[in-house]
């Protein structure tokens, strides 16, 4: 016998079984990432998003709050929005057999509206013929979605990001939600979704194929995950003057944190889809959209304060750096993918003592997967 | 309780299962309009068409038959025909080991074919080794092919017809086997066959995507379908000369009509895949593959007098008005299908008042297929 | 009743379940021809070969041997090569985590390698955590590699082709593995491997789609394939100087053949997936690759002595005739595959008197699948 823990056997990357059973029982499930609230900001402004194997309609009222629907028209099943994103007056109106809806989802107007009656003639209850609601919460200026009947608490989903920084305040020292976006950009990854979870909680491959992350955080060099050690992140280099591609100097430090937290990388996993990446002068934000088992979309924001991007100063050194390591990440997981089907991983890889924390994940998603049974 | 009667659940339109179901048990069982007569009027004439899973060869005899056979050489199973549609002299050769069949099916040649015995050394039978026949009627101009062992009887397809009219000789004043294409448009749909009978079916839509058929027949804007109301049609409004997309006139009257079809528009639905549109001067006539659970080629032939297509007279505007109204009603089916899988319609949407007649033929789907049991 | 046998039902030709079981059953449990060892001619020299389910890495070692692995890393799953061939120094280097193998699979190198150790703090083993080895043998010049635990003894592959001959040392006075390739075609067929297999054992289609191997080998237009006589060949036409396209002479003939072999085209069916040509100066070896049940791609290699290939000798009208057949013989199959799901092949077809050998194959077939039990 070894000391090398065991992965997941290979089934759990390529089955369609499986990955039916996580739409099901993880991301429709689970609170979901769906988007930055801030792309919704105006009233009658809405956001198609995709969450498991539902297309979520999100839009503000014109009472100022996010609401998220099916995006279903209750009369004949077609879909309200088509458009990735745009704004609309008052009203939803399908297209079909212009049925309406309020921003709050009530049934508002139809044709020969008055006729739909019950067997007694009493007009139909415009909620009940209105849009299905699906729970949300703003959190971090973005947009969290839950299908579940019961939606498990909100506070898991912040527990389990001040679990990894061990402090439970420290993550709102950064004042995310009053950030804005200075770039974004959507990866598509031909992986499934847990490799590329797995790829970010371990920092064993840093070396191999991140050389300017590890220009910046020379501690990586050694395999150490900031994930692995709870609170203490990863210190800057002595020459780095800032979290950028060439250690040149980034911006002014966000307000609200601490000296501790100064010239410190910490990154977070929020289950299922979300990784949260905290330097000193801005925040980078990873949101997953699984499409199947080998193919998941990937969504990054960087985040910085209005008064650097209103200012003249350049974010390109800062984007650069974590573009990168975005890009070397996924080809790592693109060449991952294909091998999870190989005899030869019938029963998994193995774990270096550096990846011990991940086998924690994996008995997290079986766990999730059991309560198919 | 509502009076909204429920649709069929989502799973009907989206099922690989239920699809195959309705090959087996609707397309492979009734009789299917596989081509019109015409386009094969040649003897040697052939025309290469799918219905339900079988590619089918309909071929026009040296007596001046047409009939239908399995795409199929007896052999080694070659396909005969892999062009849409051609012509051959006095036989149909199999390319792989040389086969060859008269246009009755019969086997008339193949290397060898002496040496082809029964264990006493009788020549094998011309027949048992012919082309698999499949039985074909003509009727409208068309050819309806039947895959079944036992077809039904062909008066339940013209009766099918003939009911929704309301009067059994009504569909033969218009002459429709002696009219000719003046145009076809083959349409591919991304939608469920089903959602497209039910939109044809029903015109409580009208009012939202059809103005220029509106503003022809003025009472489908109250959404009230033709097909609702047996026999009676749809009146031509007051200042409408034709119908035509902007309500010019059109052509004489078909010859063999009565007033009371003058100036008025019917529908008919001959399941499962055949929509006639009959107006007093041409005849709109639809033909649907079902290719998918989720898609559709649905082709459509404008039909006019020999006269008219003759002369110089220009069909633009009459073809125009029904092709606006075939994109429209498409664009709605499409934009129907991605919701049939939402949880939203797990159990169907429902139907007002103006379109409960949908309700028999999603009975009758339910009980086609329940024949499968 | 009638002599004529049938063939395996159509099924077997389409389905994705028969299509798994013989990936199982047949590609991965026998002996398949996987590439040219003289492709992998020097030290380094790496091939990536798709062998049933899996990747499997050809590599020749420092000690001159050529060794077959899984391509997979061991550690995470990464594969260890994604280009289809090329060359390295000393090691396979995982570009995810550095874990390093020598070129015999041995773990030699990983970040942290020393702190990898069983419970009881003893180094791991470098050949279990090495890669997993793939039994080779090289025969005619090629590498045969094989996936069962156990596998069979290669003297059967060689029994298998030396049968057809009827004279087991027949085929090694043809050289084969001290020849070069003149000439390779890679041919992506759209047919299940199997309709390829009967294609090649059967003559009674040449008269119809082979003209230019008809007039090389006048006894193939009756239908009588080389392969259905054991041993005897078929011989060139007598006014026919060599096996080109157009019988114009073709190069000296090998040295090692005899007079008998002379003036004559020798067929070997080597299963599950080699077929190889034997004429007096050249040799044609197609090795098939089957992707799906309804797509194979073949590679066939035209080999000649050095000296011709060294001199100002001309090889193309030697390749063009079998390049033709080639795809005479791939069009034929495309055009059979659709065929095999209609409800006219369920059963299957029929098979002449000059294709009864093929159900010696078909019964093979059967059996392999049986095991599946």
């Amino acid at each position: 016998m070894t000391a090398l823990l065991a992965t997941l056997g290979g089934a759990y990357y390529t089955s369609a079984d499986v990955f039916a059973a996580e739409q099901e029982h993880i991301f429709e499930s689970m609170w979901f990432c769906a988007a930055r609230s801030a792309d919704l900001s105006l009233a009658g402004k809405f956001k198609k998003v995709q969450v498991g194997r539902e297309s979520v309609l999100l839009i503000r009222g014109r009472d100022g709050l996010l609401r998220a629907f099916l995006n279903v028209c209750r009369h004949r099943g077609a879909q309200l929005c088509t458009e990735s994103d745009g704004e609309v007056k008052r009203t939803l109106r399908c297209p079909y057999h212009s049925w309406t809806y309020a921003l709050d989802g009530r049934l508002v107007a139809a044709p020969n509206l008055g006729a739909l009656t019950d067997d007694a003639g009493t007009p139909i209850d415009r909620y009940t013929y209105g849009l299905v609601p699906v729970a949300l919460t703003e959190w971090l200026g973005y947009a969290w979605v839950c299908l579940a009947d019961a939606p498990p608490p909100f506070d898991d989903v912040v527990a389990g990001a001040a679990g990894t920084l061990g402090d439970s305040d420290a993550i709102n020292r950064y004042g995310i939600g009053g950030l804005d976006v200075g770039r974004r950009v959507v990866y598509e990854v031909a992986a499934n979704w847990k490799l590329i979870v797995e790829n970010f909680m371990e920092c064993y491959h840093c070396s191999s194929i991140h050389p300017e992350l590890v220009g910046v955080l020379p501690e990586f060099s050694r395999g150490i995950a900031a994930q692995a050690n709870t609170g203490s992140g990863a210190q800057f280099g002595s020459g780095i003057a800032g979290f950028t591609v060439d250690g040149t100097a980034g911006f002014d430090r966000l307000p609200g944190i601490t000296d501790d937290q100064d010239r410190r990388y910490y990154a977070i996993t929020v289950k299922p889809t979300v990784f949260i990446n905290l330097v000193p002068d801005h925040v980078i934000f990873h949101r997953m959209y699984p499409v199947a088992a080998d193919r998941t979309v990937v969504e990054c924001d960087w985040l910085y304060t209005g008064a650097v991007l209103s200012s003249e100063e350049d974010i390109s050194a800062s984007v650069e750096l974590f573009h990168r390591v975005n890009l070397q990440d996924f080809a790592a997981c693109e060449r991952t993918q294909p091998a999870m089907s190989s005899r030869a991983y019938r029963d998994g890889g193995v774990l270096v003592p550096a990846e011990h924390h991940l086998a924690e994940f994996h008995h997290w998603v079986v766990s999730r997967l059991a309560t198919a049974v």
